[in-house]
């Protein structure tokens, strides 16, 4: 008997798994996985849960892989939901609760494709789920563990597919291929406190500041690239804390958000941003440090055989070819891409993070379908 | 025995009367000039805490007054400060400590003084001593609680010393006639939150803010006027509070504080704020929302009889003429300007909500003579 995507979603939406409590929902994966043949390890790196199942032949040469994860950001105002954030409800065709698109739909969908396929047609290679219980989190040990554990343990996929949603607003329109790189840079100017009656014997940091951030906000980064939208800076936080209207404070905090397309590397971004530093550092006499925390390069994978065959399942399911994007935020793709091609496809992410994340059940058997399809033609 | 200006100054710097805390220091006080036969009064309003003592006859035809307050501002970075804040450590001739010049070291010069005088020389008139607990805050309860209070019960002053730091780098350099206005407005920009990703779909509202107040930072007010320094505006916080980095936050908030001479008045200086407010809201498309609160005007007590008497005495004690000026913040004589005429004589006021605020002790001991000379001079 096929296994229910959408009954597999709610079971899964039923675990309550905020990053990072497993909650329930490996475990579930892992018994499901189990009974299906699968072999299993959980393989937990510092506290933080993480699933491999294979079926099939360790090291074969078509190891196809999928790649997911159980936890969920926090459901933010719980009293703004209409629904039980972890009850699994489905009203009029749609299907509440956190995760129900980013991404316990995409994770039940390719189980559901995977179990089914290896019971009806096995086929001659193997199937890899890889999935973990912390991307929402600081991600250092979920996916990067899960790879690292198949290099030391001879594990390897020869294809990977990540299941993050990838559509804006309709089944079918996108799949990426790449990811624009992400780096947080952290801003500190010192100046010298004082009075804010004699501004000349106190060295003010907040005018540096700003000119600092008009600066890096204001400056066009580029106009994109051929796979890339363009790059962005976004000024996140601004921050004193000082009280006192008449005092001119010592120090000045901010922090700004980077997503580059492949014009830059991280550390071209960085010597950018350090050039407007030096540049306000002298012009206000001011010290400016900063700090930066990369936590992706941008990366591709170029349109070819994996995207093809994607692109024809996708079409073939939903009638529309997709758009090759690298648009949005980072996933966990950035680590797989060193491993093997890595391409995302997924359902609609419109509700992703809010209040009533939602999807469509329909949405759910159709990933299903994608996926199934996806594993069919690869084998054959 | 005289009164010890420097031990009372050491003693009132070790009460921790940081702005709205009475820190025993009006205790204090009030304690030492009951005892030395003043009448004395808490006049507290709306949880200040303000102290009235008069020596003499109410109403007499000679009423000479002093005001200063006994608050202080924040430590500010406590781990930056090489003695404690509280402590009033003598250290090479040199008092530390919170408040050492702003304005414990005025308030025991003054009481020292008036003590000392009363007891010596009993004058044919009054000596009333008109202390606040709130001058570094908002001031709405402090010195002009005490202005109420006097007028209420028929208690007046016909000369005004305010004791606040008066000299930039040498002692008897400077007196105040005047002050230049000031102001402090609050600035909320308002945009849309979103995904730090996604910069288009949300509406930053921090690019706007860092605009904003580098243009107001960066603008030259005027060159200054006859009796005034240049009007100043000095940016005092901006602050978001947003711990995410991958959102855009909808609200940035800062303050700025103006100090304006008689070029302008509130309503000019809030005229041009809002025409930068209303031309950067324009051009980011953000709300840009602006509260002002004014705590003063610009004035000046034209030079005459009793700038003339201070100006001899501090030449008598320090062998110096001061210079009557009008720079530096606002003070309490602001209010006293509509009650008698009122001038500002103090000490060297370099450190003043500094780090390592200090005050050599021999200023103390100078002071406390400038003060008991005016009071010679002024009742004979």
């Amino acid at each position: 008997m096929p296994v229910d995507p959408i009954a597999l979603t709610a079971d899964l939406i039923r675990c309550p798994s905020v990053t990072p409590v497993e909650g329930g929902a490996l475990q579930l994966l892992d018994r499901l996985l189990s009974d299906a043949g699968f072999e299993t390890w959980r393989v937990d790196r510092a506290d933080t849960p993480n699933l491999y199942a294979r079926w099939g032949a360790r090291g074969a040469n078509k190891s196809f892989g999928f790649n997911g994860h159980t936890d969920v950001v926090p459901v933010g105002d719980a009293a703004a939901w209409t629904v039980d954030p972890f009850g699994g409800e489905i009203r009029d065709g749609i299907l509440y609760g956190r995760g129900a698109t980013d991404m316990k739909s995409g994770v039940a969908a390719f189980a559901a494709a995977a179990i089914d396929f290896v019971q009806d047609t096995p086929p001659d290679g193997a199937i890899i789920l890889a999935i973990t219980g912390d991307e929402e989190g600081a991600s250092t040990d979920g996916t990067i563990a899960l790879l690292d554990w198949m290099q030391s343990n001879g594990e390897a996929m020869t294809a990977c597919i990540v299941g993050e949603p990838t559509c804006q607003d309709v089944m079918g329109e996108m799949i990426k291929v790449g990811r624009r790189g992400s780096l947080t840079s952290h801003f500190t100017v010192t100046g010298k406190q004082g009075h804010s009656a004699y501004p000349h014997r106190a060295n003010n940091p907040l005018p540096a500041m700003a000119r600092l951030m008009d600066r890096l906000a204001s400056h066009e980064m580029d106009a994109g690239s051929d796979h890339f939208d363009p790059s962005t800076l976004a000024v996140v936080t601004i921050d004193t804390g000082n009280p006192a209207t008449n005092v001119i404070p010592a120090i000045c905090k901010a922090s700004a958000n980077v997503r580059f397309n492949d014009l830059y590397t991280s550390h071209t971004v960085i010597a950018w941003m350090q050039g407007e530093v030096d540049a306000v550092a002298a012009e206000f006499r001011v010290q400016i440090d900063i700090d930066t925390r990369v936590s992706g390069e941008s990366f591709v994978t170029p349109p070819g055989e994996l995207s093809d065959l994607i692109s024809a399942a996708v079409l073939a399911e939903t009638g529309i070819t997709p758009e090759l994007s690298t648009t949005g935020g980072t996933s966990d793709a950035r680590f797989v891409k060193n491993h093997c091609p890595v391409v995302e496809v997924g359902l609609v992410g419109k509700t992703m993070h809010q209040v009533d994340e939602c999807v469509p059940v329909e949405q759910i058997t159709q990933l299903k379908a994608i996926y199934a399809r996806i594993l069919r033609d690869y084998f054959t």
